[in-house]
């Protein structure tokens, strides 16, 4: 009993030299493993270079299941654990490897980058992220009001230019959800240019959608900037109380 | 005359049980009919697919009818309520299904996407959009004259490039409308990618242009961010005193 | 003498109805003379609508000398006038007219769109205007080094693009000052897409460049947002003195 | 003896008329050496004005070398001064010229550019650089936090588009590798166009990517706005002591 309370110090608490240790390890393997996971999807890697991948997977996946089974072991709620969030990606980081041996499961894999946020638990605490968290709920409100109106703003957007390109471009704007592209892609500025008004009336929709599209990116900044200082000044406060 | 009052809390309010269900159930309506208008744009739906939304698109334009005549019917002033914004709206989004039976009227179909402004109705008065208001209230001057500023700049932008790059290209430049088309989308930094200078004198007015077009982008975010910071001050004032 | 001073409070002031219709008047006829000036440059114009375009041009042009005339014979220090910003753009607003009927000339007309800066002799005393100045005040030290920076910057980014990509892309990357294209195009975010790296070396500093190109845009809005609460704050202090 | 401490007062300080000079001069010749070295990437360039370029090469490092000893003639501490980053560019932007005698150590020039840094000697203690680097401590912390959430948003972007796009442009997005490319090119809005998801799958997830996306931009400029308004505040504060 004494030695699941010595492991639980080490491998849930990062106060301790070991604790410590244990962490940066493991952060590390996280790495490796996400570093191994890229190697392995580029197209021309020799036979050599894919069975050191493939070694570097069963060890990283081996780790991670031992340290799955210590963080049930020295749990004192284990099952509080299983079905949290991290216990969850915990799980579904190793789970595809053993799946994967019967059935070609490897689009699975995909999950597996989810295990880097499991390096969150190590800085969960720190005083920045406490701001950042302390900002949100100061602007969630105004942030889910300007997520409504840009939605109905994108949609109209959307609509708008159908109505103008279709014909021109059946090929291109051929339904709303095709606009949809469009629409999403110029307002974040990002105007990849697949995909553009030709016809005049086109053109003159996208430079009235785009003097209220500058918005789309002011506004949240805004947002955030005015709620970060607002977290500041709340800190502050109760500091000198 | 009690039924229609009794009928006015259910239609108007949402602060009773009734009334929150009615909404939400509009709600749930207009979101119906506009995914069904945005399916009905797909080119290759099969026939059978077709019928179905032309059913889903009867059933609710029966029910926004219906809709319309209570909102009248239980209105303690009708005629403010025909003729208000709302009320033109509702009007709008039923009209053309009437009007399309004897001529193809499909094209006045683009303003049913306005029936998504509705379900303003129901956050209205919540919090955040009073902030917003107050924000919008205190930047207005400000956002006005920059975008008078922005307005002459990219005229004169427009004028420059067709300056600089007329002769080079002139099917891309031909005048100095089809060049403000080639500001809006550089100072945005939408940048599409179908015009662009390729003369040097073109390539380094863009460059100035640009110094400055920045600008466009941070000026309102600034004036928003610092809008609404002044915006939640003064609401704490008001709620110290 | 008297008619003089009479004129005066109508050509220079807007406080009287005389005087805010005289200004009126101006815009009007500076708005009409940009749009044909803008309409002339359209490709495929009827010889009958350039006429009636050359009427409009010789028109506005009459009557912007008659007020030309009109300010300097009003006006009290009339050398003052004539070598002041305003004066000189009134007179290369009508100058080129006079001058193109010699010599071919009209790239001179560039100059016109100038005339719309005399917009903002309405403006320049309103409220937000002298918001804007102070907060322009405020800020200006940390916007000019911010520009020293941002030019380094993008100097180093075209250096860098050029010593990657210039070998692979030798027609677009073909030197330093082609790269400083690319360079100002990347950075602003605009992203045309005529010019982009391809070799492996190339992009990776591209991602860099990014990285820190982002702030590219976020200081300024940072710091013009900083700005314009401190001008408000001000404004505010002075008010309750 | 004496000479060096006047010395000293001319080559490391800028407040008496001879410093100023100094500096001035040295700055001057930064910019030309810059200038000649851009000209010299030119193809086109002529025999005689490559000529030119050499000269004003030569000259340039001449004179830098000079400035160099006599930085180091001049110091109190001649080796804090060789090994601090500034002594260090000092060398950098000298040194490949002496080696490049023997071997061809062209691509060594690159370094030549972070000559211009120099030039931020001569504004390190002006004000409105002492406040940027108190606002820079304030929002160090978030800054870090958010850069490591950013990265970790890449790579999940990254990840997930690889696994949409993969079959059907298996030469743009064929490797993790390379969907980085994409990832960074979308998520800074520059959109160049050489890569862009076109399954629907891929077009959903670059959507959602986007939406989250645009915070990418908003929240740094939020955070600089933020801690910029803090550092003018703290800095009054100590004024008002």
């Amino acid at each position: 009993m004494k030695i699941r309370n010595r492991l639980r110090k080490i491998v849930e608490e990062n106060d301790t030299r070991k604790g410590r240790f244990f962490d940066n390890a493991i952060q590390f393997l996280i790495l490796i493993s996400l570093v191994s996971f890229s190697l392995e999807t580029l197209p021309d890697n020799s036979d050599e270079f894919n069975v050191i991948l493939k070694y570097v997977e069963v060890v990283s996946v081996i780790l991670f299941s031992i340290e799955y089974i210590l963080r049930i072991y020295v749990s004192q709620k284990p099952f509080k654990y299983i079905f949290s969030f991290y216990g969850l990606i915990d799980l579904i980081a190793i789970l595809p490897f053993y799946l994967a041996h019967g059935l070609d499961l490897r689009f699975l894999r995909i999950f597996r980058i989810f295990r880097v946020f499991r390096s969150f638990k190590l800085i969960r605490y720190n005083k920045a992220m406490r701001r950042f968290h302390l900002a949100a709920n100061i602007v969630k409100e105004e942030l889910v009001l300007f997520l409504m109106v840009a939605a109905i703003f994108v949609f109209i957007a959307a609509s708008g230019i159908y109505f103008f390109e279709n014909e021109a471009q059946p090929e291109k704007f051929s339904s709303v959800f095709h606009s949809l592209w469009w629409a999403i892609v110029t307002l974040t500025t990002v105007g990849y240019g697949d995909v553009y008004p030709i016809t005049v009336g086109g053109m003159v929709f996208t430079f009235f959608v785009l003097l209220v599209g500058v918005g789309i990116v002011a506004v949240p900044a805004g947002l955030i900037a005015s709620a970060l200082s607002k977290a500041r000044e709340m800190e502050e406060k109760e500091k000198s109380l």
